[in-house]
């Protein structure tokens, strides 16, 4: 496999501390995330602008967004549910909005109260306006492997939706295995046809461990031509759907890999597993990932 | 990738329990074992004959293998480091005995009290003695991508021990990732040089999920052509290089990723999973593998 430069997405602040018990002090926030700004990780999503009363743990979205330092060459992140939340988001003057929904009717309902339908004039309009306003928009796609609800989501869905962002102008679509259930022949069957319909450099694959997958899934994804890949730093996060259960993949167990298998990242993994123990500590519970796991042993 | 079938040879009542803490009574082994005999696995390592003073875990290795049920179809095999762990062995009516060393000096002196040159005639006269009993030979291989003293270990190693066990008359050569350090890449580049020389279907993998790399490692020793897998139940068993830390590949997330691309394993997952309860109930700690955590939630 040829050198290649892989960008890792950095979820921990949004998709990590969303899933975990404990509020982490704002202030804790801030001072983790300016320690992930100096790992050489080049995008951090730091928060979510979906109101405080779905998600307590990132009540302080504006807080940290206006608080944290600003490194040049790292592009800061939020998701964003709708054109409230935009409001929020770019008057904290984040980088870029991320905008979500799934590939399953089953799923959208249930984590956004509309369907698909419905749904896509909110995100478009919320696109529209944070293009105006000189921001960048990133899509999730959730669902895209299996649905906790409808079980097999097919790939017309994805197809379908993920079009529609593009339409809206977001920049990359990410690909979600919310529940953690893809297997490689899946996601390499799923890929021959999105690759057929997207350049592989506008996507991004967002795999969760649910299963003990997501490493061999990412495997399957490089050998595919995918070089964006979405993680959270030492595996934080545990998994909505089965309590107790892993979820996001890890970034230092990705970065193990990528590194031994001699792609370019540009992240320092000392630092990053500095940054890792300091929120860990903030977490009060052991962090996950296996190399979090062998630097405790 | 063509569906293939598979051959999952389980070491749970070997190197899983070799690395708990605690000790299961014969009884409960003995049942855990024929448990497993009725899954559909068609090998089992049940125990090890090496010095009870070494691995007191499973001192009652003879008590073991005299009370199990033999199912036909199941080839029931053990650890044994010497002739006279082998004595003991015979005399328990084991199918296969396995006999071991290390790819690097530093840790075969650690784990044997020998140098490779001095381990390899205890080996062949162990062979020797079992051949002559009608017993078939495994021989492991261990840090064949890595020692955890000397860091790498030259390919030129693995090749000169393998050769040695096939001269004395191994069917199987089990080449172990014994700290969890190989990464995909690697594999690829060991095996290539491996299957320059000696037949995949006489070779297996025994990966250690230590830094999260074992599944993907799989994934690209199957896209190698390699058809054996060494895992443990549920994950069953730690690393005992860094205590904590995870160990063995998990048997119940490996047939996860096989079944879901469509290999044949002959294992029953549900029969599986009730023995992981059972062993993880006298264990009294929970299991590991990520597909156990999620039927725990």
């Amino acid at each position: 496999m040829e050198p290649r430069s892989i960008r890792v997405k950095e979820v921990g602040p949004r998709d990590g501390l969303q899933n975990e018990a404990v509020f982490v002090d704002t202030n804790d926030k801030i001072a983790w995330i300016n320690q992930l700004s100096s790992t050489g990780l080049s995008y951090i999503e730091i928060t979510s602008f979906v109101h405080p009363k779905w998600i307590p743990a990132l009540a302080d979205a504006v807080r940290v967004a206006q608080g944290i330092e600003r490194v040049p060459g790292v592009t800061y992140a939020a998701l964003v549910p709708n054109a409230r939340g935009l409001e929020r988001a770019l008057a904290a003057n984040v980088d870029e909005v991320s905008i979500f929904l799934s590939a399953s009717e089953a799923h959208n309902r249930s984590n956004i109260n509309k369907t698909i339908q419905e749904t896509l004039p909110v995100l478009g309009e919320t696109a529209h306006d944070a293009l105006a306003a000189g921001k960048s928009v990133r899509g999730y796609v959730s669902t895209v492997f299996g649905c906790p609800y409808e079980g097999k989501v097919p790939v017309e869905n994805v197809i379908r939706v993920t079009e529609a962002l593009f339409e809206m102008g977001v920049s990359e679509v990410s690909l979600g295995d919310t529940i953690g259930v893809a297997n490689p022949r899946q996601v390499q069957e799923v890929l021959e046809v999105l690759l057929g319909r997207f350049e592989a450099k506008r996507l991004a694959m967002h795999f969760h461990d649910t299963r003990g997958m997501a490493m061999a899934n990412v495997l399957t994804s490089l050998a595919m031509g995918m070089t964006t890949f979405d993680s959270s730093i030492g595996g934080l996060g545990g998994c909505p759907y089965a309590p107790g259960a892993s979820g996001n993949l890890a970034t230092d167990d990705l970065l193990y890999m990528l590194d031994g298998m001699g792609m370019k990242t540009g992240i320092d993994t000392e630092k990053l597993r500095e940054a890792a123990c300091f929120i860990q500590e903030k977490i009060g519970r052991p962090l996950p990932s296996h190399n979090m796991q062998v630097c405790q042993a």
